[in-house]
């Protein structure tokens, strides 16, 4: 399996409208050159002009678990799906929900054949986040996400600790990681952790220069 | 000044997609032919497709404080706007945020250049939501919001009070009303009433023919 | 093991103040005359005036995962320890938690010693949050509550289905099931279906003689 | 007008059980000796405990705008009231709630009889607050809280402009500030720039001493 490469645009707005589009390009480049699976996940608001831009998956940062209807300001799945993307990242540390919140969500990317991230923020939610039959699970220790020290450096036995879990429990459900995760090193320790890859942001939308560092991000493996 | 007609497009799959820009388009015909200032409210993925079709003002149905950065799955202004949305509808009833962050939102709203519609429930949260300076308030009693029973015929009460008590307090705020409302007369009751429009979704979203719901809506003013 | 009856008093005015510790006493002779285990679940502010005046367990309502700190308005465990209380509902349906904060709310139920009874509202989300550890998960269709239809009749198969799915993934984790549980009937059909016992409300607390019901739900087991 | 001075207890290990009651005993002290109105705002399960125990006000954190019934875990006005309380804490900085909320939660404690704090965060929602006729508003910017840095201080603007504000548009309200307050100059200058008191929290409970702490608060005024 290649390994895989979730980019959290968040509402940076150095990766917002236009600039949104820009970075996709660049994730698409770097996917062409390396055959590495790259995905970007922009804003809502953006998610029709990046996935018409670029030919790598597009995910929503968010979904709601609404089956359409009274629901003003919610995020339908079959909307979001409309617009272009392919899948979603479901409780993200910046956007949490509750357990039945994940469960409907879940389901309603089923609905849609929307593929699911589900954010989680250490082993025991892994696991029970694992049942819930998301396509992934991301580990992301709160306290570093942004904070440039990478969860594989800083905590790598949460990393190994959740791949063994979601094994056990769910060996159908992948396993990323994220949290600080910027450089080629991390990328490739995320790997030998065990992950199949990792969820990052910052690291890239933020850097001078997004392209170079996607191709250093890429460099180790 | 003209009658203000915004239709909320929630996440009925009835005005999700291609069934957005169908009924914003009807919505453009409507008020080319009659004058009024219809408002297109649909979900925020559509909102770039819907904006691109139409020739009237597109409204976000929601949008958060974020100033930008670490909000992951959070509805920044400058998106939206980039999207091509010109205003938002800020703590519907369905999508309620604390007052610190109403005030945060029409904050990112006036920043942007951005109109904004604050959603309230009663006289006394329309009189405080009119002094954060909205350019308008929409009061919509919550038990009233799809039920067929117009706000106007229920309780006229509520936004006659609103009204005067919005001259008192910030006369720069024009008052809506909502819930319920999808006749003809329910929008000629409003404005007799003292508000300068109407919010309503179901009653011309769910209809068999919006366009020609439309033109009923409009038809006695 | 003897059947589990714990009896939420919610924000009921039947079951505030003078009348919590009336209906806690009423529980207290049922229990000693039955030898069922019944729990008392006052709202927070009467924990421990009912905590002091029967010798029956008594549950909070809901638990917050803070450590003490900045946390106004929160519930800390070893408060509500302090007050007498010896376990706690958490995540009920009236009272969602993110998943990371069911995680957090039971480790501070298990720093300080208290039962913890999760509940959940479908097959899918009981298994999850069985893995996170708690003393029981209640299963509770949260369209059944305050039915007064019993989720034993209304939908059986949720019931053995989470025993068996409980039973499965974490057999250390007991089920009970509510939502509309009222009678006698329904605690022995509850027990049949392989629960451990019921978490019921109104038909107890709002029962004109809340002694007499809760005689008449014991009669059949 | 005696200067009025809210301890909030937060969660603080400090101030819970039965240190909850020896804090509140030396508030009780200090406000017996120098005359001033002290109040003591512990968590809800230590209420009834702090409220037996002293003859100063007590106050909840927190009160949710339910009027009873099915609303498990939320405090309901009746029963804070009933364990002792006289007044209570509303949307504080760790506890928000929506515009609607804070409405239904005023209403509840006028029904009870519960005197009402309003915490707000600037100058604009302070405003928005005070038209729903609380007793008192209590500016804190959230910056500030727990900084040890006094809002009287680091910006006096706030505190002053918020009185003026409310002066203007709701005079039967008072102001209170706080945030970062701990010292007797820090007291004395929130009571210079207008404001009738203080609303504070770490300062005195995470004192090695609380009753010194106290004392020296109350010793420039």
């Amino acid at each position: 399996m290649k390994p895989v490469i979730i980019l959290n645009f968040k509402t940076y707005l150095e990766g917002t409208g236009a600039k949104a589009i820009s970075i996709a390009k660049a994730c698409e480049a770097v996917a062409a050159e390396t055959g590495l699976e790259i995905i970007a996940a922009p804003q809502l608001p953006d998610i029709y002009q990046v996935a018409r831009s670029v030919n790598i998956p597009v995910y929503s940062q968010h979904l709601d678990g609404t089956t359409g209807g009274s629901t003003t300001g919610h995020i339908l799945a079959e909307c979001v799906k409309y617009a272009g993307a392919s899948g979603t990242l479901i409780n993200h540390s910046e956007r949490r929900l509750t357990l039945a919140q994940i469960d409907e969500s879940i389901t309603a990317a089923v609905r849609t054949g929307l593929s699911t991230v589900v954010c989680t923020n250490n082993i025991a939610t892994t696991r029970a986040a694992a049942l819930l039959n998301p396509d992934y699970v991301a580990i992301e220790p709160p306290e570093l996400i942004g904070s440039g020290i990478p969860v594989s450096k800083a905590d790598p036995d949460i990393v190994t600790g959740s791949v063994e879990a979601v094994h056990a429990i769910n060996p159908n459900v992948k396993v990323l990681c994220g949290a600080g995760i910027s450089k080629g090193e991390d990328l490739a320790a995320a790997l030998e952790l065990g992950s199949v890859g990792v969820l990052l942001a910052s690291g890239i939308i933020k850097a001078v220069d997004p392209k170079a560092a996607l191709y250093e991000l890429v460099s180790k493996v």
